[in-house]
């Protein structure tokens, strides 16, 4: 078949393709990732690009979704367009996928000392001692005698056990083969490295010397949107490094119906969602690893959280009964699995711990949240908020926990908006109105390219305390003073940042249909909060700590979250942002096995309530579609 | 390299084979097994094959292991000979390996109704009870609904809980990827295959549909010259097959010591002597499930005795540890293994146990034999005797266990005697002598080709019965009335059968050197035995039965056993030959997982004796170098 060469820009990569290849996967395999939210379904304009030389052929999707200049000037949808002639093809900064300054863990908790300072943040309590999955034992073991000639399993067990306290201890027959002359060869000096398995501890691996040090740990976050991944010294706890990258998946869907609808549409769809993020990680070990000098195969231990649907992408477990009534994963409690079952570039014998679920949508990452804020260890009632693509919301104390989760859509991480974006570089992640004008903050301190969730919800706020929206959410024209109303393409949008000011070539705005966008998101999540209050009967006022978590940016201002009516109004003192609490409870389980019991029990004592099924939520829902809320009683502070 | 075509008669088989390949080797290739007794290495005169077309070289150790006729006639050793020329070469039926006919188990226990006859003989004992290692439920799940939606793993274990009652289990990463459709598909009824590992079960498989009857297991007996193994239906206990072949390590060296040798002195030594029993076991599994017409993907357990160094072999794990002071193996308790790890063609997921053994001189096989034997269930005190080319002796009751393990050498087994053979077809197995004439009788009623075990025992007995050899085991010329004796090669030697009627091509015939190597024997079995039990203050009377194990044949006889003092002069009826004992309790563990439970607790409560540095046993090892024994005390009922 006949091949072109393709060559994008400005990186100047070029690829050599077969006629007939998707201009998307031409990218891919130059090593450029291409935005996209519909899985290249041709109906979210993320992908665009512009052919600067070569056949251009605007196809009915581009049509719709790219404006008339845009079309004039030879933008295309990557996903739509197949290659039939040599091309070099501009890819636009907006249309790329960002590896750098993923939105990481920002944390209450201080794990720099963790001999002293427990890995749970109640000291007094038993369960939290620190007790890594993964443990390296350096054993010194005296030679067998004729009065003293056991086996040699027997003799490292029996001096595993003076040096561990650990009882019932499992060797593999790999770890047995070669073992005779390792200890003999070695003077009888060996490392063990031991894992947690139930109720006994398995043997990984028997290294010759002492190698005790080089023991790491990967404590992951697997969203839907990023994959997070803190690299962590097991012996002494302290986390000593830590990346982010772009779920790989989102070129087979942005969300995660978009990807159960991927791999159970077609013969081995599961495939390669599964393998995507498999390399996802891989590439945050490569990163790590690199970065800090260590060989990978010292990472001997991994703890990985995420929402149902990503934990059996993970596992290579069909998503597929997942989305169909009446929601049934596979499996809430995951088997341990070991590295190489599958091809994670660690240890081999390295075992995968995935913080277990309670149901399909309320998966790990949120009993994982639950672990990190210590809400199941107090008597007092406290929430957790974790606004992903998913909101999740989970309320309880000690004795009791609830939970649901409520479909708020992509748009606090930037999704679906038409200048949203993730948390990066370049994304506006503060916004103020002051006096008419209009100032703004990126990540980077560098030009912006779009918006991000914390500056999204400053935007909503500033332009209604400006009354440049109505409660409804719609435009004011009236209000405009400083002309940044403007209709394109036949709605109104508001710039924030013009085109000469961004970098993305175009102004950065936020439009009437963003801004419905953005109501019904805060208006699911609050619905949400609200339903499950009155569910367990507890007024807003009952919550001790209302903890909020998610991919926001790196920081977010409560009050204006709770100025838009996205959180509950109470005392700001009492809500607190802790950013990636999945991953933080992921290390927390990596660095004590008994917190990974707890999550266990977590997930066991939490009890879902199926929202879609629940009649109030609707209610809640259309009431909550308004700014801050029908009910102007339940946001007494909230003053416009 | 120069290639010839070397072709063995009778078989016709001809192969192709590098110049300087050795022809041992060549027949191996062409699928013909040739005898060795040391490993190759020219000393044992095994080996002999004639030459019939083609360069004939005698090298020093031919000429001194053959006699002037045989290297006239073109006869070579098959290990010291290369190929240098086109060949055609006799292989004599003694210089094969034969794979018919091996001596397998002859049952003290009834089997065939294991529902009612419960697998251990005491029926009342709640740790016998019938609950095979390896099992298969079939299940008929409910299907989810909106108030039932546990996960697919969780709906799984829960039927499994009822159909069961087993508590704790756990299922592999694999059994889960793909079992969401696998439930839809089928209706929600599968079979889920179970293995007890440690205090819970392992879920192995899970089939669409019912092939719970489908279930079957391999009991083997490891032995260092042969290795047996049964065919049971897991479902019902019954036995549906039983084979038997040579252990193909015998090429590697004869006894465990030259194996050991072997496999220590090389750079990979052991992988041949692993590979050999691995192929060893794969042919019998071939062999049995081509027989019954089974699938060998059903086979889910296999449970395995042999000694130690057999069990370390079997496992890949280096035995070289075990023959030097202080005699350590690399294990005691082995690890539940997989079939997959040892390329064993059963379902890559069936469990391998190997029966756990005391110390390095004393394996599972006689843990084995000690379970099979019920020595540990009763108060009166048993001995089990198992003689193989090691004597190992266990003595005791329900309370205590002591054991050891004596070299005996091969000879009982046909090993290092001219004329001695394995109890296959065409070994003289009976031997009586009756007013100067002498009557015999071969396994399978041809025309003999040596002599087995129990024909040994036969023929000592009657010689010196006969007083044809003396007390001293000296030949007494005088006394043959028959011209049995005659010297040949310089030394006296009877002849059993003449040229004329045997299938050797020679007469068989019992040396003064095989008298005196029996002797030797049976000295230190015997020895073995006394000393036991004077370690533990006990007389022979004080033992309620003997049991007696040992690759004799298919039949011993007790009385003539007494008369030459292999075994103890008590009521021959409370003698009992149990036949292959180490293949009865294998298959004992793979029909009950307390059986399994209770040989690791033998193995644990049993007191090894190192005779080799226990003087004691020195001198009754000289005194017993006599027919019966030098203090005749101990014969009382031995009269000539």
């Amino acid at each position: 078949m006949k091949s072109y060469t393709v060559t994008f820009m400005p990186d100047e990569e070029s690829v050599e393709v077969e006629a007939g290849t998707r201009l998307m996967d031409a990218a891919e395999r130059a090593g450029i990732h291409i935005n996209s939210l519909c899985g290249g379904e041709g109906v979210c304009g993320r992908c665009k690009v512009k052919i600067s030389n070569g056949n251009i052929h605007a196809d009915k999707h581009s049509i719709s979704l790219l404006s008339k200049e845009e079309i004039t000037e030879g933008y295309v949808l990557a996903c739509q367009t197949r290659v039939d002639s040599d091309m070099e093809v501009f890819v636009p900064a907006e249309s790329r996928i960002e590896e750098t300054q993923i939105l990481l863990e920002s944390a209450p908790m201080d794990y720099s000392e963790p001999e002293k300072v427990l890995v749970h943040r109640v000291p007094t309590d038993p369960l939290s001692l620190f007790e890594p999955v993964a443990q390296k034992i350096f054993l010194k073991i005296k030679e067998p005698t004729s009065e003293d000639n056991i086996s040699d399993m027997d003799r490292v067990i029996r001096e595993l056990q003076r040096k561990t306290d650990h009882r019932g201890f499992e060797v593999a027959l790999r770890c047995l083969q070669g073992l005779a002359s390792k200890l003999r060869e070695n003077r009888w000096q060996v490392t063990v490295t031991i894992a947690k398995h139930g109720d006994i501890w398995r043997v990984l691996d028997i290294e010759p010397g002492d190698t005790a040090e080089r023991n790491y740990g990967l404590a992951v976050d697997v969203g839907t949107t990023t994959v997070v991944a803190q690299l962590v010294h097991l012996k002494s706890g302290k986390v000593i490094g830590v990346a982010g990258n772009h779920n790989l998946q989102s070129r087979y869907g942005e969300d995660v119906i978009s990807r159960m609808v991927y791999a159970c549409g077609r013969e081995k769809g599961l495939d390669p969602l599964h393998d995507a993020v498999i390399q996802n990680i891989n590439r945050l070990i490569s990163t790590l690893t690199d970065q800090k000098g260590i060989d990978a195969r010292d990472i001997t231990a991994m703890v990985a959280a995420g929402n149902t649907t990503m934990s059996h992408l993970l596992l290579s477990l069909t998503p597929c009964s997942i989305r169909l009534d009446p929601y049934v994963p596979t499996v809430s409690t995951y088997p341990q699995v070991r590295a190489r079952e599958l091809d994670m570039q660690v240890n081999p014998e390295a075992i995968l711990e995935v913080v277990p679920g309670v149901a399909s949508y309320v998966g790990g990452d949120i009993v994982a949240g639950v672990l990190a804020c210590g809400i199941a260890d107090k008597p007092e009632t406290q929430v957790l908020i974790d606004v992903g693509t998913n909101g999740e919301i989970a309320i309880g104390n000690n004795e009791w926990l609830v939970c649901c989760s409520a479909s708020a859509g992509p748009a606090f991480e930037g999704g679906g908006l038409r200048d949203g974006m993730r948390a990066t570089r370049g994304a506006i992640q503060k916004l103020r109105i002051e006096d008419g004008k209009l100032y703004y903050e990126t990540i980077g301190k560098v030009k912006p390219k779009g918006i991000c969730g914390s500056g999204l919800i400053d935007c909503l706020y500033e332009l209604v305390r400006n009354h440049m929206i109505d409660p409804e959410g719609k435009f004011v024209p009236s209000a405009d003073q400083q002309g940044r109303l403007a209709e394109r393409d036949g709605e109104l949008q508001f710039t924030v940042a013009s085109a000469e000011e961004s970098e993305a070539g175009h102004e950065i705005a936020i439009t009437q249909s963003d801004i419905n966008n953005l109501i019904r998101s805060k208006g699911a999540v609050f619905a949400a909060i609200k339903s499950l209050m009155d569910y367990v009967g507890l007024k807003f006022e009952d919550t001790e700590t209302l903890f909020v978590a998610g991919g926001f940016g790196n920081y977010l201002d409560i009050s204006k979250a709770i100025g838009i009516g996205l959180l509950p109004d109470i005392d700001p003192g009492r809500i607190r942002f802790i950013g990636n609490s999945s991953l933080m409870g992921a290390r927390m389980c990596l660095l004590s096995t008994h917190n990974l019991e707890r999550a266990a029990q977590i997930a066991r004592n939490m009890t879902n309530i199926e929202l879609s099924i629940y009649q109030p939520f609707m209610d809640e829902y259309v009431a909550a579609m308004f700014l801050p809320h029908t009910d102007k009683r339940l946001f007494p502070s909230v003053e416009y």
